[in-house]
């Protein structure tokens, strides 16, 4: 289990060894709720109890912009960040043709085919900032090129509270050329 | 001396009693040099050996544009990866009043009186991304605000090579609302 080493696994066994048998028996069933209760939302792909998630359920959410995202875990990020008000899309991962992962391995086709029944107007491209996710970009924005969408990444730059001195030479670069006007 | 802990001093001082004398007549001698040869560029504050630094004493550096920085040490960063190519201005700090850095307190005034004899038609703010270095900036592009100048600073957003999951939430903020049209 991710996070848990040799010595907090023991420390687990024992807790349970001496607490109530009741507690190892919710425990177990908690976990096969979980697991058999949770699956992916059919539309785009994010955690669901249903068949949609909570997200793509809420109509509170607004209409209209999809945020692109690579993996699950990240839509929980986006959410805490309060910075989206969107719906999103999993992609399932970035184009990386060395570990086998090419375009139809993603939920692209899905992707498109959301665009017209939902109204999209503009996708924001959430990909990590390496070179697989800026290739995965740089690939559906070509896909995507002939309709009438606003296509957006995700600014690259100086992390907010980051000093000059200690900012990698690459994310120096990226921030002079997206350099924004002041005032 | 920073990065430079007891052990580390005890070990240099015992290599230096088991070296050659002269040794320790080098070290010394060149300490009394560079603390006397080095000082700060009459123009824009980086360090220098004489008036002018090797930046402003180039004349291969793309004029009319100049990058602001706090501290000279930031220059080298900024050099290091050669995404600049005009001359720098070294503030000094950035405005915190309650560490009692005023306005009056950097070099201000120097920046100005440098736009019309150097022909400057952009200033790159290069702050650190935090409140402070925000504030500054602001104060400054509002003191030139009524000049014939481009001002821009440095793009907010994903460090390169950053995953979204781990990025912290205020920095996910500043790169939705810079997030720019690709394709």
């Amino acid at each position: 289990m991710p996070g848990i080493g040799a010595r907090s696994a023991q420390r687990i066994a024992l807790h349970l060894l001496h607490a109530p048998e009741q507690q190892s028996r919710d425990l177990a069933s908690s976990l096969i709720d979980v697991r058999e209760g949770v699956g992916f939302c059919v539309r785009c792909g994010f955690y669901a109890e249903g068949d949609l998630c909570l997200i793509c359920a809420d109509a509170r959410r607004r209409a209209g912009v999809l945020c692109v995202v690579e993996q699950p875990a990240e839509v929980l990020s986006l959410e805490k960040s309060g910075a989206f008000q969107g719906r999103y899309h999993v992609l399932g991962g970035v184009i990386s043709p060395l570990d086998g992962i090419h375009p139809d391995s993603l939920a692209i086709t899905p992707l498109i085919e959301r665009i017209e029944p939902e109204g999209i107007s503009e996708i924001v491209l959430a990909l990590s900032a390496g070179i697989e996710g800026e290739t995965t970009a740089l690939y559906l924005a070509e896909r995507l090129a002939e309709r009438p969408l606003r296509i957006t990444r995700l600014a690259r730059g100086l992390p907010v509270g980051s000093n000059l001195e200690y900012t990698d030479e690459a994310t120096l670069q990226r921030a002079f050329e997206g350099r924004v006007e002041l005032g």
